[in-house]
């Protein structure tokens, strides 16, 4: 039953905004959900989209603009008046509220602000601008259902009647006492199997789990998985109540994160997206490019002390290796780097380092110990001297070992100094691996070559 | 205020445990929350760790047990007698009981269903084991809260009185139809707020999303994020109300997904954890790295046929840079294939493949040429001949622009054939760049440098 959005109806939309088909457009994207009107819009030019946002209920396109992308609704933004954006302010979610004002630039947003007519929620906005992006305090937003200790069941819900209609979703409703600390939680489980005459005192549960505006995002996120919450309470420094964080906001920055450490470890060092253009794609890939480009460059010298190999026909075929050489390197360390950077992401990376080093290394040994033996036969069916075969089989294992240690302990390394260890699982291991492979694999071939 | 499970606790739990201090231990742990109850079984051993599990109440056991690692709580259930199994059971949600049964052996899942002493839990556990682990009807529960449309609002709220009980959270309540028949919702909000005799016919949004028992869950996650849905309502074939999915399974699954992802970038083709034992890593990660073997050999070939490089001094310094090359083919290859699988997993990636062709061919003339001019700029310091500089510059660039095509194409072409292009990111675009790389590089050098 899933609503499509088709090119049929978007090529209609484009041909009644230039006919200014303004009644049939309101009627027909009336039965339409927001996220849907947003993929229409995500679709149109620039002033299609902004005649779209002016010509439609702010109730809509509010949670519509929240859904396109940011570089998209900037500029459509930039062509609607402080006023109008005011209004569309006023339909959203305070948490939804204060990213669009944060994103306009400072005179605007002051503009903005002033324009709202609703004085409470543009206090509410004001004081969300305050935390920083990434805190609770940040992801919060203003609008719950809160009552106090002290009131009868009947009196709450009175109250909730009220409070619920600017009120998207009700999660829990939260107690406070006289002073608006947070005392605990009433599920709505609770208040309808609760006799009206009942004072909430008696009823609420208390040991409620709250964050602190200043808590960071990934900690809220982890917190909010463990005890399966779908929202949760946000208090300032004086057990305040403040706000509360909602699932969705979570589920985004959860993805967010995954792609981001995704990204890490393909080399590429911005939020980018297939469809940002080529200056915002060069300038998250050419930096590791770059980074990628010395440490060739640095197995060029390494090599260069070998040079002499080239003149003894019997051994100089080494040189046809330093790429598999490299590339196993490469391979084993991001496979090690990326179990790691996981599991310390999982918080699943326990015992001591003593015994994490022995895992490594007997791992390294079996498949090491594996690939060693398809280079031996490799050899055989090349009619290789023995002696070489197994040159580049010790070579191989030896490096297989150490790129499994680089990979495994510089994410260790980097998370214990409160380095994001994803740093460590693209470009950075493999460039690393590689230079640390060939000199190896030349200094190992050295000492059983003896060249 | 977050709670931390100390050390100190879990010594004091163990020490508990061996002297038989049941009272103690029930008592101490009564106060703590379920998730916080498994991270201290996790710590356990497996006999300590099953004496909790028989001795503290099903209802807390059973929500922990669901935290537990699947491998321990799979170890742990083999200590427990198919009664003991039962009674966990019906403390859990149906979603989770119906995954704890699946995971037990045939013949004892059976014996574990027959001791479950509600007859229609039981059959809703083994009507869910029916779906697919990975469709909306393996993730969704049986637990909901239905009205149906002919009651009035205080017979509803009657009713849910009687079926929250069984409900952990209300999310929304469904209405249907006598016959069972999904019809619409009604959100708690509504409810608090219409008069007491009003039917509910008229007060329940009909419209509701739905998605069918064979919805895969990568297409139920998708649909929950895109409308910011907390739960999702099941229905069968001919419409009847199934069960829900709720956004704390999703997130899981989101979670999953994002982390198979990673895996597969890395070159790890399993869901293995960082404690996994030796075994079961080497199974997950042996299979790439022979892949990886494999190209190095296949580069073995192809160095090969310019072996008489190496008889002349001029030129035979191209090998030095054969790893260099192979490592900015798999860079280049890596960047431009997680860019185009994040964009497919997202959507984003639209407008035609002669586009997408140019704009992949312009990036990697802006990266290409930076990355030529550092090259000629280390052909100045040390000395290089312009020719020979000029090549591998020249090389260098035409490995880049291959090597972001094939990154570029290689996951659509496999997303139109309806594979994983997940697959496409890790070892096996870096092993085919490589070749394709050092056979550019020889070519293009030979065609220059005319040797």
């Amino acid at each position: 039953m899933q609503f499509q959005v088709s090119n049929e109806l978007i090529e209609q939309v484009r041909h009644l905004i230039q006919e200014e088909g303004d009644a049939r457009l309101r009627e027909m994207l009336s039965e339409i959900h927001f996220a849907d009107v947003a993929e229409i819009i995500s679709e149109l030019g620039l002033s299609e989209a902004t005649y779209l946002i002016k010509l439609l209920d702010s109730e809509k396109t509010s949670e519509a603009l929240m859904e396109l992308e940011e570089d998209f609704r900037e500029r459509i933004l930039e062509n609607l008046s402080a006023k109008e954006i005011a209004e569309e302010l006023e339909e959203m979610d305070t948490d939804d509220a204060a990213d669009v004002v944060a994103e306009l630039p400072d005179d605007r947003a002051e503009k903005v602000i002033a324009e709202i007519e609703d004085e409470k929620r543009a206090e509410d906005i004001k004081e969300l601008l305050t935390y920083d992006e990434d805190t609770a305090g940040g992801l919060m937003a203003k609008e719950l259902v809160k009552v106090k200790e002290t009131w009868t069941v009947a009196g709450c819900v009175r109250e909730m009647r009220r409070q619920a209609e600017n009120v998207t979703r009700v999660h829990s409703i939260y107690v406070v006492d006289k002073e608006g600390k947070l005392k605990g939680r009433l599920s709505l489980k609770d208040l309808l199997t609760a006799s009206a005459k009942t004072h909430i005192s008696e009823v609420y549960i208390p040991n409620v789990d709250y964050v602190d505006v200043n808590t960071e995002g990934e900690e809220v996120a982890r917190i909010m998985q463990k005890y399966d919450l779908e929202a949760i309470p946000v208090v300032d420094n004086e057990g305040i109540l403040m706000g509360r964080v909602t699932i969705d906001d979570i589920v985004d920055f959860i993805k967010d994160e995954a792609e981001k450490d995704y990204q890490l470890a393909a080399g590429i060092s911005q939020d980018v997206e297939a469809d940002d253009n080529v200056w915002e794609l060069t300038r998250a890939r050419l930096p590791w490019l770059i980074l990628g480009l010395f440490g060739g460059l640095g197995s060029v010298f390494i090599m260069q002390d070998f040079e002499d190999v080239m003149t003894n026909p019997r051994i100089r075929d080494l040189f046809f290796y330093t790429p598999l050489i490299a590339a196993m390197a490469g391979n084993v360390g991001v496979q090690s780097s990326a179990i790691i950077v996981q599991g310390l992401a999982n918080n699943v990376v326990k015992g001591s380092l003593l015994n994490r080093l022995l895992k490594e290394v007997s791992l390294s040994l079996i498949n090491g110990s594996a690939l060693a033996l398809l280079i031996i036969l490799f050899g055989f069916i090349m009619k290789y001297e023995i002696s070489f075969s197994l040159t580049i089989a010790a070579a191989l294992m030896s490096v297989i070992i150490v790129a499994a240690l680089i990979g495994t302990f510089v994410p260790i390394i980097l998370d214990k100094r409160g380095i994001d260890p994803a740093i460590a699982t693209g470009p950075f291991i493999t460039t690393s691996n590689d230079i640390f492979g060939i000199f190896l694999f030349f200094y190992i071939a050295k000492l059983i070559l003896g060249f």
